[in-house]
C-alpha cells in the first residue's frame, strides 16, 4: 500500500496522491445520490457512504479513499443532534457545565454501526493497494460546533466559553476526546488503514490558547490511537502560526493547508512526513497551470521525509473532472 | 503625539493604545445613527463621520482616532459602486481585461471630498496629543473584492483570474495601487498623521502567491507614501505565514492579528515598530480576564522595537462598553 508504506518510510516508486473532499459536490455522481437524499440519510445508509466514497476511486488513480461522512456525526453520537440545512446547525448548543454533564461518551462504537458496515464494504471492495482512510473531528473543533452550533466567523460562544469558564470546556475538550478515541478505533478495526484528525478550526485560536487547548486536548487521542498501529494524519486549517508546536500532537503525518509555506513546515516538522498543499482554487484554471502548480507543489515538499500529494483544503464544487484527472496524471508523472 | 513618538522612537511614558472597529456597533451611540441612516449615507456625511469617529474618544482615553469610513469606498471612487446590504455587496464584479480597462484611478481625490472634509473637522475637534488615523484596503484586499463581489469563504473568483489571467489580475492590482497612493495622501493632507493600510483577505493566498501578487503590490504604494513622512502601518489578517517577508512591505508598523504569536513577529521583524494582538474575544469575558491577557499581551510584545497596544481584529459587536474601558485602564496602568 503506498500510502502505507510512504508512512513507514518503505521505499516507494512515486508520491501517493489523495484529495479532501475528493467524493463531494463537483461529481455529477455525487450531485445524483444528493438529490434523492438529504445529507444526513447520506452519511446513515451504508450503502450510500460506500457508494459515495467509491465514486472518486472509480474515475481516478487515487491512493486512498476517505470514507463519506461527517466530523459532526461524532457529535450525533455523543448526544448532540445535528441538522443540516443543508449547513450543520445544532438546535441546542452546548453553553454550561451541565450540558457537557449530559454528554453520552461512552461506548459510542456501539452507535455508528451505519459507519461502520461501510468500512467494512468499502474496504472489501477496494483494490487491495489503495489505502482506506477513517476520519474525525479534533476535539478543539468538535466542541467549538457544539457550543457554536453552527459555522461562524467570530466563534464568540465558543471563546467567550473558554475566556470565561476554562473548566467547563477542558471539561468538554476531554469528553470528547474520550469519545474520539473509540470512534477512531472503530474505524480501524472496521477496516480503515490509517485515520486522519481534521482540526478545521482550531487556527482561530492564538498561539498559547492553541497550545492550551487544541493541543493539549488532541495529543492524549493520538497518543491512545498509536497502539492501534494504524497512523494518523493531523490536519489543521491554517497551520502556520502553530508549526513550531505540531510535532508534539504525536501524528506520523501533519496536512498542512496552502497558506502555510512547505519550507517552514519541513524545517519545523523534520522526521515526520508531510501532506499537502496545493491551493484547490489551481484546480479551476487551465490544464497547463494545474500541472505547473502541481510540480511545484511536489517540488516543494522535496525536503521532507515523506509527502502525500493533497490540496491544502477541500475539492471546490467549482472544480471540473477533468482537472483532477489533469492533476492525478501530473502527480503520477511526477 | 504619543502613537507618533513610539513609531519616531522618542521616549514614551506608557504604551499607546487604539482599537480597530473602536468605532462601531458595540456603542449605543453608533447604534442610534445606525438605525437612522444607511451604511453609506453614515460613509458620506462628513458630520455623521466626525461623530462616529469621536464617539469611543469621548468615552475612553485612546491615543487615537481612526476616520470612519469603509475599504469600499475606494471601489467606489474608482467607478465600481457598492452597495451594502448589510454586507458589501458589487452588482457588476470585474472580470474581465475591459473590466478593469474602464476603472477610473485618475485623480480619485477628488472624488472623497466628503472623507477629506470629515478628516479636518475630526483633526481640529482631537485634542493635540490624540493621533488621527487614515486607511485604506491594500490593493489585493480591494481588488479581491472588486473581483468576487462580495464576501466570501474561498475566493473562487478571485482566483480563478489570479491563476488563468494573470496579466489582467496584475493590472488590476496596479490600478487598484495607482488609485490608493493620491487616496491616502489627500487623507494625510487633509489632517491624518498616519495611515493603515488593510490587507484583510491577502492570507488566503499561498506564500508564493502572497509574495507575488499582495505584497508586489502593497510595496509600491507604501514607498509612494514614505514621501509623505506619514507613517504607514500595513495590518495583514493571518499574518503568520508571511512574517519573514512583511518587513519588504516598507511599512513602519506591522500590526498583526491574534493568531500570530508576538515572539515569531518579533524575531522576523527586527527593528520595526509592532501592532497588536489580543484576541477581540478575550473582552467578552469579566474584568480579571481582560486584565489578565491585557497584561500577557503587554508582556508578549516586551522585546519588540516597539508596541502600539490593539485588537489582533476588530472590537466585536457583542463586546461592551466596560469591558473596553477596562482594557483602556490596565494599559495605562502598566
Amino acid at each position: 500500500m503506498l500510502l502505507l508504506d510512504l508512512i513507514e518510510g518503505k521505499p516507494i516508486k512515486r508520491t501517493p496522491i489523495w484529495l479532501m473532499r475528493q467524493a463531494g459536490r463537483y461529481l455529477p455522481e455525487y450531485r445524483a445520490i444528493k438529490e434523492r437524499h438529504t445529507f444526513l440519510e447520506m452519511c446513515h445508509d451504508p450503502e450510500l457512504v460506500f457508494e459515495i466514497t467509491m465514486q472518486p476511486l472509480r474515475r481516478f488513480d487515487l491512493d486512498a479513499a476517505i470514507i463519506f461522512s461527517d466530523i459532526l456525526i461524532l457529535a450525533e453520537a455523543i448526544g448532540v443532534p445535528v441538522d443540516f440545512l443543508p449547513e450543520p446547525h445544532i438546535q441546542q448548543p452546548l453553553r454550561s457545565a451541565s450540558d457537557v454533564a449530559k454528554l453520552a461518551t461512552h461506548n459510542v462504537q456501539h452507535r455508528i454501526g451505519f459507519l461502520l458496515e461501510a468500512i467494512r464494504r468499502v474496504r472489501q471492495g477496494l483494490p487491495e493497494e489503495k489505502a482506506l482512510l477513517g476520519f474525525a473531528g479534533a476535539p478543539f473543533t468538535v466542541a467549538a460546533y457544539m457550543v457554536e452550533g453552527k459555522g461562524s466567523k467570530d466563534f464568540v460562544e465558543v471563546k467567550r466559553l473558554m475566556y470565561q469558564n476554562k473548566t467547563v470546556f477542558r471539561d468538554l475538550l476531554a469528553k470528547v476526546g474520550e469519545a474520539l478515541v473509540p470512534f477512531l478505533q472503530a474505524q480501524i478495526e472496521a477496516g480503515c488503514n490509517l485515520v486522519q484528525i481534521f482540526d478545521s478550526w482550531a487556527s482561530v485560536l492564538s498561539f498559547d490558547d492553541y497550545c492550551e487547548f487544541a493541543l493539549e486536548a488532541v495529543r492524549p487521542v493520538i497518543m491512545a490511537l498509536k497502539a492501534q498501529k494504524a497512523p494518523v494524519i493531523y490536519y489543521i486549517n491554517g497551520a502556520a502560526p502553530y508549526l513550531g508546536v505540531l510535532k508534539e500532537t504525536g501524528a506520523d503525518v501533519i496536512s498542512i493547508d496552502h497558506r502555510t509555506n512547505p519550507r517552514h513546515a519541513i524545517e519545523a516538522l523534520q522526521g515526520l512526513v508531510l501532506q499537502g498543499n496545493m491551493d484547490p482554487a489551481v484546480l479551476l484554471a487551465d490544464e497547463a497551470v494545474i500541472r505547473e502548480q502541481a510540480r511545484k507543489t511536489l517540488r516543494a515538499f522535496k525536503g521532507a521525509k515523506g509527502h502525500i500529494f493533497n490540496l491544502g483544503h477541500g475539492v471546490l464544487k467549482e472544480t471540473s473532472v477533468e482537472a483532477i484527472e489533469c492533476l492525478v496524471d501530473e502527480v503520477h508523472r511526477a
